[in-house]
Protein backbone atom coordinates (compact mmCIF):
# COMPACT_ATOMS: atom_id res chain seq x y z
CA UNK A 1 0.00 0.00 0.00
CA UNK A 2 1.20 3.63 -0.78
CA UNK A 3 2.61 5.64 2.24
CA UNK A 4 0.20 8.14 0.41
CA UNK A 5 -3.18 7.90 -0.71
CA UNK A 6 -3.05 7.19 -4.74
CA UNK A 7 -5.83 9.72 -4.43
CA UNK A 8 -4.00 12.35 -3.29
CA UNK A 9 -0.71 11.51 -5.35
CA UNK A 10 -2.15 11.89 -8.84
CA UNK A 11 -4.39 14.42 -8.09
CA UNK A 12 -4.14 16.98 -10.71
CA UNK A 13 -3.68 20.29 -9.19
CA UNK A 14 -6.26 22.80 -9.67
CA UNK A 15 -4.21 25.80 -8.89
CA UNK A 16 -3.10 25.78 -12.55
CA UNK A 17 -2.63 22.86 -14.14
CA UNK A 18 0.25 21.50 -16.22
CA UNK A 19 0.79 18.89 -17.96
CA UNK A 20 4.21 18.78 -19.23
CA UNK A 21 4.84 18.60 -15.32
CA UNK A 22 3.82 14.89 -15.36
CA UNK A 23 6.51 12.53 -15.92
CA UNK A 24 4.80 9.51 -18.17
CA UNK A 25 7.46 7.60 -16.95
CA UNK A 26 6.78 8.53 -13.34
CA UNK A 27 5.70 5.75 -10.66
CA UNK A 28 4.68 7.67 -7.97
CA UNK A 29 3.91 5.80 -4.51
CA UNK A 30 5.49 2.41 -5.36
CA UNK A 31 8.87 1.55 -5.95
CA UNK A 32 9.13 -1.60 -8.25
CA UNK A 33 6.83 -3.84 -10.62
CA UNK A 34 7.54 -6.80 -8.40
CA UNK A 35 5.92 -4.75 -5.51
CA UNK A 36 2.94 -3.20 -7.71
CA UNK A 37 2.20 -6.39 -9.24
CA UNK A 38 1.99 -8.24 -5.90
CA UNK A 39 0.19 -4.97 -4.18
CA UNK A 40 -2.50 -5.01 -7.37
CA UNK A 41 -3.12 -8.78 -6.77
CA UNK A 42 -3.57 -8.21 -3.13
CA UNK A 43 -6.08 -5.27 -3.90
CA UNK A 44 -8.51 -7.35 -5.73
CA UNK A 45 -10.38 -9.91 -3.16
CA UNK A 46 -11.54 -6.20 -0.75
CA UNK A 47 -11.98 -4.59 -3.86
CA UNK A 48 -14.28 -7.93 -4.63
CA UNK A 49 -15.97 -7.58 -1.09
CA UNK A 50 -16.72 -4.12 -1.28
CA UNK A 51 -18.13 -4.20 -4.82
CA UNK A 52 -20.46 -6.68 -3.26
CA UNK A 53 -21.91 -4.00 -0.93
CA UNK A 54 -22.00 -1.51 -3.03
CA UNK A 55 -24.19 -3.83 -5.20
CA UNK A 56 -26.28 -5.42 -2.39
CA UNK A 57 -26.71 -1.99 -1.05
CA UNK A 58 -28.17 -0.51 -3.90
CA UNK A 59 -27.95 2.95 -3.58
CA UNK A 60 -24.59 4.64 -4.85
CA UNK A 61 -22.57 4.00 -7.76
CA UNK A 62 -18.93 4.76 -9.45
CA UNK A 63 -18.22 6.19 -12.78
CA UNK A 64 -14.65 6.22 -13.58
CA UNK A 65 -13.71 8.01 -16.98
CA UNK A 66 -10.72 6.42 -18.77
CA UNK A 67 -9.11 9.08 -21.44
CA UNK A 68 -5.75 8.89 -23.35
CA UNK A 69 -4.05 9.09 -26.45
CA UNK A 70 -3.90 5.78 -28.91
CA UNK A 71 -2.11 2.85 -27.16
CA UNK A 72 -2.32 4.69 -23.60
CA UNK A 73 -4.03 1.50 -22.49
CA UNK A 74 -7.52 2.02 -21.71
CA UNK A 75 -8.68 -1.02 -22.93
CA UNK A 76 -5.78 -2.34 -21.07
CA UNK A 77 -6.83 -0.92 -17.25
CA UNK A 78 -10.47 -2.00 -18.51
CA UNK A 79 -9.18 -5.83 -18.45
CA UNK A 80 -6.59 -5.03 -15.73
CA UNK A 81 -8.29 -2.79 -13.28
CA UNK A 82 -11.89 -3.95 -13.60
CA UNK A 83 -11.41 -7.82 -15.03
CA UNK A 84 -11.34 -8.79 -11.57
CA UNK A 85 -14.83 -7.52 -10.16
CA UNK A 86 -17.92 -9.25 -10.67
CA UNK A 87 -19.01 -8.42 -14.13
CA UNK A 88 -22.96 -8.64 -13.08
CA UNK A 89 -22.30 -5.04 -11.59
CA UNK A 90 -19.58 -3.55 -13.87
CA UNK A 91 -21.25 -1.64 -16.92
CA UNK A 92 -18.28 -0.72 -19.52
CA UNK A 93 -18.89 1.51 -22.31
CA UNK A 94 -16.38 2.28 -25.41
CA UNK A 95 -17.80 5.53 -26.72
CA UNK A 96 -16.97 5.51 -30.42
CA UNK A 97 -17.00 8.25 -33.00
CA UNK A 98 -20.94 9.56 -32.58
CA UNK A 99 -23.45 8.25 -35.05
CA UNK A 100 -25.78 10.85 -36.59
CA UNK A 101 -28.45 9.69 -33.88
CA UNK A 102 -26.19 10.16 -31.04
CA UNK A 103 -25.16 14.11 -32.62
CA UNK A 104 -28.85 15.08 -32.62
CA UNK A 105 -29.16 13.63 -28.21
CA UNK A 106 -26.22 16.92 -27.75
CA UNK A 107 -22.77 15.36 -26.82
CA UNK A 108 -23.89 14.54 -23.55
CA UNK A 109 -27.12 12.66 -24.19
CA UNK A 110 -25.28 9.72 -25.21
CA UNK A 111 -23.57 9.81 -21.94
CA UNK A 112 -26.13 10.03 -19.99
CA UNK A 113 -27.77 6.95 -21.39
CA UNK A 114 -25.02 5.35 -20.28
CA UNK A 115 -24.14 6.67 -16.52
CA UNK A 116 -24.16 3.47 -13.93
CA UNK A 117 -27.63 2.34 -12.11
CA UNK A 118 -27.28 2.14 -8.42
CA UNK A 119 -24.92 -0.43 -7.27
CA UNK A 120 -23.16 -0.32 -10.46
CA UNK A 121 -19.95 0.52 -11.33
CA UNK A 122 -19.21 2.22 -14.61
CA UNK A 123 -16.37 2.49 -16.94
CA UNK A 124 -16.35 5.15 -19.71
CA UNK A 125 -13.55 4.04 -22.38
CA UNK A 126 -13.02 7.49 -24.10
CA UNK A 127 -15.86 9.82 -22.87
CA UNK A 128 -17.74 13.68 -23.60
CA UNK A 129 -14.07 14.59 -23.00
CA UNK A 130 -13.31 14.00 -26.49
CA UNK A 131 -15.66 16.83 -27.27
CA UNK A 132 -13.48 19.32 -26.04
CA UNK A 133 -10.48 16.95 -27.09
CA UNK A 134 -10.14 15.62 -30.57
CA UNK A 135 -13.03 17.75 -31.57
CA UNK A 136 -10.88 20.81 -30.29
CA UNK A 137 -7.83 19.84 -31.83
CA UNK A 138 -9.54 19.78 -35.56
CA UNK A 139 -11.99 22.39 -34.47
CA UNK A 140 -14.55 20.23 -35.57
CA UNK A 141 -16.66 23.03 -32.84
CA UNK A 142 -16.12 26.63 -33.25
CA UNK A 143 -14.04 27.84 -30.16
CA UNK A 144 -17.22 29.17 -28.83
CA UNK A 145 -19.81 26.45 -28.02
CA UNK A 146 -16.12 24.14 -26.99
CA UNK A 147 -15.82 27.23 -24.41
CA UNK A 148 -19.56 26.35 -23.45
CA UNK A 149 -19.24 22.70 -22.92
CA UNK A 150 -16.44 23.36 -20.21
CA UNK A 151 -18.89 24.67 -18.48
CA UNK A 152 -21.42 22.73 -19.40
CA UNK A 153 -19.31 19.67 -18.12
CA UNK A 154 -18.59 21.00 -15.06
CA UNK A 155 -22.60 21.09 -14.85
CA UNK A 156 -23.49 17.89 -15.91
CA UNK A 157 -21.00 16.30 -13.36
CA UNK A 158 -22.34 18.16 -10.38
CA UNK A 159 -25.28 17.04 -10.93
CA UNK A 160 -24.29 13.31 -11.66
CA UNK A 161 -21.90 13.27 -8.20
CA UNK A 162 -25.06 14.90 -6.43
CA UNK A 163 -27.28 11.76 -7.66
CA UNK A 164 -24.91 9.52 -6.12
CA UNK A 165 -22.22 8.88 -8.10
CA UNK A 166 -18.90 9.32 -7.17
CA UNK A 167 -16.61 10.02 -10.35
CA UNK A 168 -12.98 9.49 -10.96
CA UNK A 169 -11.82 10.86 -13.78
CA UNK A 170 -8.39 9.32 -15.18
CA UNK A 171 -6.08 10.80 -17.65
CA UNK A 172 -3.74 7.88 -18.82
CA UNK A 173 -0.54 9.55 -19.62
CA UNK A 174 2.00 8.29 -22.15
CA UNK A 175 5.01 9.98 -23.88
CA UNK A 176 5.38 10.51 -27.74
CA UNK A 177 8.15 8.13 -27.51
CA UNK A 178 6.26 5.45 -25.61
CA UNK A 179 3.36 5.75 -28.04
CA UNK A 180 6.20 5.05 -31.11
CA UNK A 181 6.86 1.42 -28.79
CA UNK A 182 3.71 0.65 -28.52
CA UNK A 183 2.60 1.45 -32.14
CA UNK A 184 6.13 -0.26 -33.53
CA UNK A 185 4.73 -3.20 -31.58
CA UNK A 186 1.51 -3.42 -33.13
CA UNK A 187 3.06 -3.67 -36.36
CA UNK A 188 5.63 -6.53 -35.27
CA UNK A 189 2.40 -8.86 -34.46
CA UNK A 190 -0.04 -10.14 -36.86
CA UNK A 191 -2.33 -10.63 -34.05
CA UNK A 192 -2.60 -6.86 -33.37
CA UNK A 193 -2.65 -5.64 -36.99
CA UNK A 194 -6.58 -5.51 -36.17
CA UNK A 195 -5.74 -2.66 -33.71
CA UNK A 196 -3.73 -0.73 -36.00
CA UNK A 197 -5.85 2.36 -38.07
CA UNK A 198 -3.05 4.18 -40.46
CA UNK A 199 -5.13 6.99 -39.59
CA UNK A 200 -4.17 6.71 -36.04
CA UNK A 201 -0.54 8.31 -36.99
CA UNK A 202 -2.25 11.58 -38.31
CA UNK A 203 -3.74 12.08 -35.19
CA UNK A 204 -0.28 11.37 -33.54
CA UNK A 205 1.31 13.88 -35.83
CA UNK A 206 -0.98 16.50 -34.18
CA UNK A 207 0.22 15.16 -30.48
CA UNK A 208 0.74 18.85 -29.18
CA UNK A 209 -2.65 20.15 -30.07
CA UNK A 210 -3.42 16.97 -28.07
CA UNK A 211 -1.83 17.60 -25.01
CA UNK A 212 -2.88 21.41 -25.14
CA UNK A 213 -6.30 20.14 -25.40
CA UNK A 214 -6.12 17.77 -22.92
CA UNK A 215 -4.22 20.07 -20.33
CA UNK A 216 -7.40 22.87 -20.82
CA UNK A 217 -9.85 19.82 -20.44
CA UNK A 218 -8.41 18.97 -17.16
CA UNK A 219 -7.92 22.33 -15.76
CA UNK A 220 -11.01 23.69 -16.92
CA UNK A 221 -13.27 20.63 -15.25
CA UNK A 222 -11.06 19.48 -12.62
CA UNK A 223 -13.64 20.09 -9.31
CA UNK A 224 -13.64 18.10 -5.83
CA UNK A 225 -17.02 16.25 -6.98
CA UNK A 226 -15.08 15.03 -10.14
CA UNK A 227 -11.76 15.50 -9.67
CA UNK A 228 -9.08 14.57 -12.31
CA UNK A 229 -5.85 12.31 -11.65
CA UNK A 230 -3.56 12.25 -14.01
CA UNK A 231 -1.97 8.20 -14.24
CA UNK A 232 1.65 7.91 -15.23
CA UNK A 233 1.16 5.30 -18.08
CA UNK A 234 4.21 4.33 -19.81
CA UNK A 235 4.64 1.49 -17.19
CA UNK A 236 1.16 -1.18 -17.37
CA UNK A 237 2.40 -2.35 -13.99
CA UNK A 238 2.32 1.36 -12.49
CA UNK A 239 -0.97 1.87 -15.09
CA UNK A 240 -3.05 -1.21 -12.92
CA UNK A 241 -1.49 -0.04 -9.50
CA UNK A 242 -2.64 3.04 -9.67
CA UNK A 243 -5.82 2.22 -11.20
CA UNK A 244 -6.61 -0.77 -8.53
CA UNK A 245 -6.01 1.65 -5.41
CA UNK A 246 -7.71 4.68 -7.13
CA UNK A 247 -10.67 1.92 -7.23
CA UNK A 248 -10.18 0.65 -4.17
CA UNK A 249 -9.63 4.03 -1.45
CA UNK A 250 -12.68 5.39 -3.28
CA UNK A 251 -14.54 1.91 -2.48
CA UNK A 252 -13.09 1.98 1.05
CA UNK A 253 -14.65 6.04 1.10
CA UNK A 254 -17.96 4.82 0.39
CA UNK A 255 -17.88 1.93 3.13
CA UNK A 256 -20.83 0.28 1.49
CA UNK A 257 -23.03 -1.69 3.79
CA UNK A 258 -25.15 -5.10 3.53
CA UNK A 259 -28.74 -3.77 3.67
CA UNK A 260 -29.88 -5.52 7.14
CA UNK A 261 -33.89 -6.62 6.25
CA UNK A 262 -35.72 -7.14 8.92
CA UNK A 263 -36.30 -10.97 8.79
CA UNK A 264 -38.24 -13.28 11.32
CA UNK A 265 -35.42 -15.80 11.31
CA UNK A 266 -37.07 -18.53 13.04
CA UNK A 267 -40.58 -18.33 11.20
CA UNK A 268 -38.52 -18.48 7.98
CA UNK A 269 -36.41 -21.26 8.63
CA UNK A 270 -39.43 -23.13 10.34
CA UNK A 271 -41.33 -22.36 7.32
CA UNK A 272 -38.21 -23.85 4.97
CA UNK A 273 -38.05 -26.99 7.27
CA UNK A 274 -41.74 -27.96 6.78
CA UNK A 275 -41.59 -27.73 2.86
CA UNK A 276 -39.01 -30.81 3.45
CA UNK B 1 -11.36 -32.39 -20.99
CA UNK B 2 -14.33 -34.38 -21.18
CA UNK B 3 -14.21 -37.69 -23.93
CA UNK B 4 -17.60 -36.64 -25.07
CA UNK B 5 -18.36 -32.89 -25.63
CA UNK B 6 -20.24 -31.02 -23.06
CA UNK B 7 -22.57 -29.63 -25.06
CA UNK B 8 -23.56 -33.28 -26.03
CA UNK B 9 -24.15 -34.74 -22.59
CA UNK B 10 -26.22 -31.95 -21.53
CA UNK B 11 -28.11 -30.77 -24.55
CA UNK B 12 -32.25 -31.57 -23.96
CA UNK B 13 -33.40 -34.40 -26.23
CA UNK B 14 -35.67 -33.07 -28.63
CA UNK B 15 -37.62 -35.87 -28.65
CA UNK B 16 -39.69 -35.87 -25.35
CA UNK B 17 -37.92 -33.78 -22.82
CA UNK B 18 -38.80 -34.93 -19.17
CA UNK B 19 -37.00 -32.87 -16.43
CA UNK B 20 -37.25 -35.92 -13.61
CA UNK B 21 -34.96 -38.03 -15.89
CA UNK B 22 -31.82 -35.43 -14.98
CA UNK B 23 -30.47 -35.86 -11.82
CA UNK B 24 -29.65 -32.33 -10.16
CA UNK B 25 -26.88 -34.18 -8.13
CA UNK B 26 -25.05 -35.72 -11.33
CA UNK B 27 -21.66 -34.86 -12.60
CA UNK B 28 -22.04 -35.83 -16.41
CA UNK B 29 -18.33 -35.68 -17.58
CA UNK B 30 -16.18 -35.28 -14.75
CA UNK B 31 -16.11 -37.53 -11.54
CA UNK B 32 -14.40 -35.21 -8.69
CA UNK B 33 -14.62 -31.37 -7.80
CA UNK B 34 -10.90 -31.50 -8.43
CA UNK B 35 -10.55 -32.53 -11.54
CA UNK B 36 -13.26 -30.14 -12.48
CA UNK B 37 -11.74 -26.95 -10.68
CA UNK B 38 -8.56 -27.64 -12.42
CA UNK B 39 -10.42 -28.08 -16.04
CA UNK B 40 -12.11 -24.70 -14.99
CA UNK B 41 -9.07 -23.25 -14.56
CA UNK B 42 -7.41 -24.76 -17.69
CA UNK B 43 -9.77 -22.98 -20.15
CA UNK B 44 -9.79 -19.11 -18.86
CA UNK B 45 -6.81 -19.06 -20.77
CA UNK B 46 -8.18 -20.45 -24.44
CA UNK B 47 -11.13 -18.79 -24.01
CA UNK B 48 -9.66 -15.23 -23.15
CA UNK B 49 -7.84 -15.46 -26.35
CA UNK B 50 -10.97 -16.95 -28.26
CA UNK B 51 -13.07 -14.12 -26.82
CA UNK B 52 -10.29 -11.63 -28.03
CA UNK B 53 -10.42 -12.97 -31.40
CA UNK B 54 -14.15 -12.75 -31.53
CA UNK B 55 -14.29 -9.38 -30.25
CA UNK B 56 -11.85 -8.33 -32.80
CA UNK B 57 -13.62 -10.14 -35.57
CA UNK B 58 -16.54 -7.69 -34.83
CA UNK B 59 -19.21 -10.32 -36.89
CA UNK B 60 -20.68 -12.64 -34.67
CA UNK B 61 -21.21 -12.84 -31.45
CA UNK B 62 -22.76 -15.41 -28.24
CA UNK B 63 -25.86 -15.18 -26.21
CA UNK B 64 -25.95 -17.37 -22.71
CA UNK B 65 -29.26 -17.71 -21.54
CA UNK B 66 -29.35 -18.57 -17.99
CA UNK B 67 -32.72 -19.58 -16.58
CA UNK B 68 -33.30 -22.21 -12.99
CA UNK B 69 -35.28 -21.75 -9.86
CA UNK B 70 -33.96 -19.15 -7.01
CA UNK B 71 -30.71 -19.99 -5.50
CA UNK B 72 -29.64 -22.38 -8.52
CA UNK B 73 -26.60 -20.50 -9.05
CA UNK B 74 -27.36 -17.83 -12.02
CA UNK B 75 -25.24 -15.04 -10.42
CA UNK B 76 -22.93 -17.15 -9.37
CA UNK B 77 -22.52 -18.62 -12.90
CA UNK B 78 -21.79 -15.15 -14.08
CA UNK B 79 -19.33 -15.00 -11.38
CA UNK B 80 -17.75 -17.71 -12.22
CA UNK B 81 -17.95 -18.51 -16.12
CA UNK B 82 -17.81 -14.94 -17.39
CA UNK B 83 -15.67 -13.78 -14.52
CA UNK B 84 -12.62 -14.30 -16.33
CA UNK B 85 -13.64 -13.14 -19.81
CA UNK B 86 -12.53 -9.53 -20.71
CA UNK B 87 -15.01 -7.46 -19.44
CA UNK B 88 -15.03 -4.64 -22.39
CA UNK B 89 -16.67 -7.85 -24.52
CA UNK B 90 -19.03 -9.00 -21.89
CA UNK B 91 -22.61 -7.73 -21.51
CA UNK B 92 -24.75 -8.90 -18.90
CA UNK B 93 -28.45 -8.23 -18.41
CA UNK B 94 -30.47 -9.65 -14.91
CA UNK B 95 -34.00 -9.19 -15.95
CA UNK B 96 -36.23 -8.36 -13.05
CA UNK B 97 -40.13 -8.05 -13.03
CA UNK B 98 -40.70 -6.14 -16.10
CA UNK B 99 -41.89 -2.26 -15.76
CA UNK B 100 -44.66 -0.45 -17.06
CA UNK B 101 -42.66 0.76 -19.96
CA UNK B 102 -40.95 -2.61 -20.76
CA UNK B 103 -44.50 -4.50 -20.54
CA UNK B 104 -45.92 -1.65 -23.59
CA UNK B 105 -43.06 -3.10 -25.60
CA UNK B 106 -44.07 -6.49 -25.99
CA UNK B 107 -42.52 -9.52 -24.02
CA UNK B 108 -39.79 -9.59 -26.32
CA UNK B 109 -39.20 -6.25 -26.64
CA UNK B 110 -36.63 -5.54 -23.73
CA UNK B 111 -35.15 -8.68 -24.28
CA UNK B 112 -34.37 -7.37 -27.75
CA UNK B 113 -32.78 -4.19 -26.47
CA UNK B 114 -29.76 -6.40 -24.77
CA UNK B 115 -28.71 -8.70 -27.48
CA UNK B 116 -25.21 -8.79 -27.88
CA UNK B 117 -23.46 -6.85 -30.47
CA UNK B 118 -21.11 -7.58 -33.00
CA UNK B 119 -18.22 -9.31 -31.04
CA UNK B 120 -19.50 -9.00 -27.81
CA UNK B 121 -20.71 -12.16 -25.44
CA UNK B 122 -23.93 -11.25 -23.56
CA UNK B 123 -25.71 -13.28 -21.02
CA UNK B 124 -29.09 -12.60 -19.82
CA UNK B 125 -29.59 -13.84 -16.36
CA UNK B 126 -33.29 -14.53 -16.37
CA UNK B 127 -34.97 -13.77 -19.87
CA UNK B 128 -38.03 -13.65 -22.17
CA UNK B 129 -38.21 -17.19 -20.51
CA UNK B 130 -39.86 -15.66 -17.47
CA UNK B 131 -42.63 -14.68 -19.37
CA UNK B 132 -43.89 -18.88 -20.06
CA UNK B 133 -42.24 -19.56 -16.74
CA UNK B 134 -43.78 -17.44 -13.85
CA UNK B 135 -45.80 -16.65 -15.44
CA UNK B 136 -47.07 -19.95 -16.69
CA UNK B 137 -47.13 -20.65 -13.17
CA UNK B 138 -48.87 -17.94 -11.96
CA UNK B 139 -51.70 -17.65 -14.78
CA UNK B 140 -50.63 -14.15 -15.28
CA UNK B 141 -51.43 -14.46 -18.94
CA UNK B 142 -54.04 -16.83 -20.38
CA UNK B 143 -53.34 -20.27 -21.76
CA UNK B 144 -53.92 -19.25 -25.25
CA UNK B 145 -51.56 -16.04 -24.80
CA UNK B 146 -48.88 -18.68 -23.35
CA UNK B 147 -49.37 -21.08 -26.08
CA UNK B 148 -48.74 -18.54 -28.89
CA UNK B 149 -45.28 -17.25 -26.96
CA UNK B 150 -43.69 -20.59 -27.90
CA UNK B 151 -43.99 -20.14 -31.61
CA UNK B 152 -42.94 -16.54 -30.27
CA UNK B 153 -40.16 -17.25 -28.95
CA UNK B 154 -38.93 -20.28 -31.59
CA UNK B 155 -39.47 -17.23 -34.27
CA UNK B 156 -37.26 -14.87 -32.55
CA UNK B 157 -34.30 -16.89 -31.65
CA UNK B 158 -34.22 -17.94 -35.09
CA UNK B 159 -34.13 -14.59 -36.39
CA UNK B 160 -31.53 -13.83 -34.04
CA UNK B 161 -29.46 -16.75 -34.77
CA UNK B 162 -29.89 -15.78 -38.19
CA UNK B 163 -28.37 -12.48 -37.59
CA UNK B 164 -25.24 -14.48 -36.41
CA UNK B 165 -25.50 -15.18 -32.67
CA UNK B 166 -25.04 -18.01 -31.25
CA UNK B 167 -27.30 -19.22 -27.98
CA UNK B 168 -26.75 -21.36 -25.61
CA UNK B 169 -30.18 -21.76 -23.46
CA UNK B 170 -29.34 -23.67 -19.76
CA UNK B 171 -31.29 -24.35 -17.22
CA UNK B 172 -29.32 -24.55 -13.83
CA UNK B 173 -31.32 -27.67 -12.53
CA UNK B 174 -31.01 -28.08 -8.86
CA UNK B 175 -33.17 -30.10 -6.67
CA UNK B 176 -35.60 -28.98 -3.74
CA UNK B 177 -33.55 -30.08 -1.22
CA UNK B 178 -30.77 -28.61 -2.24
CA UNK B 179 -32.91 -25.07 -2.79
CA UNK B 180 -33.80 -26.19 0.78
CA UNK B 181 -30.06 -26.23 2.30
CA UNK B 182 -29.08 -22.96 0.05
CA UNK B 183 -31.95 -20.68 2.00
CA UNK B 184 -30.87 -21.78 5.03
CA UNK B 185 -27.47 -20.85 4.25
CA UNK B 186 -28.67 -17.58 3.45
CA UNK B 187 -30.46 -17.44 6.79
CA UNK B 188 -27.71 -18.15 8.80
CA UNK B 189 -25.24 -15.64 6.91
CA UNK B 190 -26.08 -11.91 8.08
CA UNK B 191 -24.14 -10.90 4.96
CA UNK B 192 -26.76 -12.58 2.97
CA UNK B 193 -29.76 -11.71 4.60
CA UNK B 194 -30.07 -9.02 1.96
CA UNK B 195 -30.04 -11.49 -1.17
CA UNK B 196 -33.34 -13.48 1.16
CA UNK B 197 -36.78 -12.34 0.07
CA UNK B 198 -39.66 -14.15 2.55
CA UNK B 199 -41.70 -14.11 -1.11
CA UNK B 200 -39.61 -16.56 -2.28
CA UNK B 201 -40.78 -19.10 -0.46
CA UNK B 202 -44.15 -18.74 -1.67
CA UNK B 203 -42.50 -19.39 -5.04
CA UNK B 204 -40.32 -22.47 -3.59
CA UNK B 205 -44.38 -23.78 -2.91
CA UNK B 206 -45.35 -23.78 -6.51
CA UNK B 207 -41.89 -25.88 -6.98
CA UNK B 208 -43.79 -28.90 -9.36
CA UNK B 209 -45.69 -26.15 -11.13
CA UNK B 210 -42.36 -23.91 -11.96
CA UNK B 211 -40.73 -27.86 -12.94
CA UNK B 212 -43.85 -28.80 -15.24
CA UNK B 213 -43.50 -24.66 -16.69
CA UNK B 214 -39.94 -25.27 -17.57
CA UNK B 215 -40.04 -29.11 -18.70
CA UNK B 216 -42.87 -27.55 -21.66
CA UNK B 217 -40.57 -24.37 -22.20
CA UNK B 218 -37.88 -26.48 -23.21
CA UNK B 219 -39.44 -29.14 -24.96
CA UNK B 220 -41.03 -26.22 -27.24
CA UNK B 221 -38.48 -24.41 -27.19
CA UNK B 222 -35.35 -26.62 -28.07
CA UNK B 223 -33.94 -25.87 -31.38
CA UNK B 224 -30.80 -26.58 -33.16
CA UNK B 225 -30.17 -23.01 -33.33
CA UNK B 226 -31.05 -22.42 -30.25
CA UNK B 227 -30.43 -25.05 -27.66
CA UNK B 228 -31.44 -26.14 -24.15
CA UNK B 229 -28.77 -27.20 -22.31
CA UNK B 230 -29.91 -29.26 -18.64
CA UNK B 231 -26.91 -28.12 -16.17
CA UNK B 232 -26.65 -30.31 -12.83
CA UNK B 233 -26.51 -27.75 -10.67
CA UNK B 234 -26.77 -29.01 -7.15
CA UNK B 235 -22.86 -28.97 -7.44
CA UNK B 236 -21.30 -24.98 -8.00
CA UNK B 237 -18.32 -26.87 -9.31
CA UNK B 238 -20.08 -29.01 -11.66
CA UNK B 239 -22.30 -26.00 -12.60
CA UNK B 240 -19.23 -23.92 -13.70
CA UNK B 241 -17.01 -26.48 -14.93
CA UNK B 242 -19.86 -27.44 -17.79
CA UNK B 243 -20.97 -23.58 -17.98
CA UNK B 244 -17.54 -23.13 -19.29
CA UNK B 245 -16.65 -26.27 -21.27
CA UNK B 246 -20.07 -25.06 -23.11
CA UNK B 247 -18.61 -21.78 -23.99
CA UNK B 248 -15.27 -23.08 -24.93
CA UNK B 249 -17.11 -25.45 -27.49
CA UNK B 250 -19.21 -22.96 -28.72
CA UNK B 251 -16.28 -20.35 -29.43
CA UNK B 252 -14.18 -23.49 -31.01
CA UNK B 253 -16.39 -23.82 -33.12
CA UNK B 254 -16.92 -20.41 -34.04
CA UNK B 255 -13.41 -19.99 -34.48
CA UNK B 256 -13.11 -16.52 -34.71
CA UNK B 257 -9.84 -15.01 -36.74
CA UNK B 258 -7.76 -11.88 -36.13
CA UNK B 259 -8.88 -9.54 -38.98
CA UNK B 260 -6.00 -9.70 -41.54
CA UNK B 261 -5.78 -5.07 -42.60
CA UNK B 262 -3.66 -4.98 -45.49
CA UNK B 263 -0.63 -2.51 -43.73
CA UNK B 264 1.82 -0.90 -45.79
CA UNK B 265 4.35 -2.27 -42.87
CA UNK B 266 7.13 -0.82 -44.49
CA UNK B 267 5.88 2.98 -45.03
CA UNK B 268 3.92 2.91 -41.69
CA UNK B 269 6.90 2.24 -39.82
CA UNK B 270 9.06 4.44 -41.31
CA UNK B 271 5.96 7.65 -40.86
CA UNK B 272 6.99 6.34 -37.03
CA UNK B 273 10.74 6.36 -36.85
CA UNK B 274 10.19 9.80 -38.98
CA UNK B 275 7.63 11.26 -36.12
CA UNK B 276 10.08 9.97 -33.56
Amino acid sequence: MASSPVSKLLRAPTDGFALSGVDAGGTPGVKSKKTARAETEAIAEPLFGLQERLYAERERSVLIVLQGMDTSGKDGAVKRAVGSLNPAGVRITAFKAPTDAEKRLGFLGRIRRELPGPGEIAVFNRSHYEDVGIVRVHGWASPAVIERRYADINRFEEEVAKSGTTIIKCFLHISFEEQRERLLARLDDPAKHWKFNPKDLDERALWSDYMAAYEIAIDRCNTDRAPWYVVPADHKWYRDWALTNLLRETMDRLDPQYPKPRLNLRALRKRLGETA
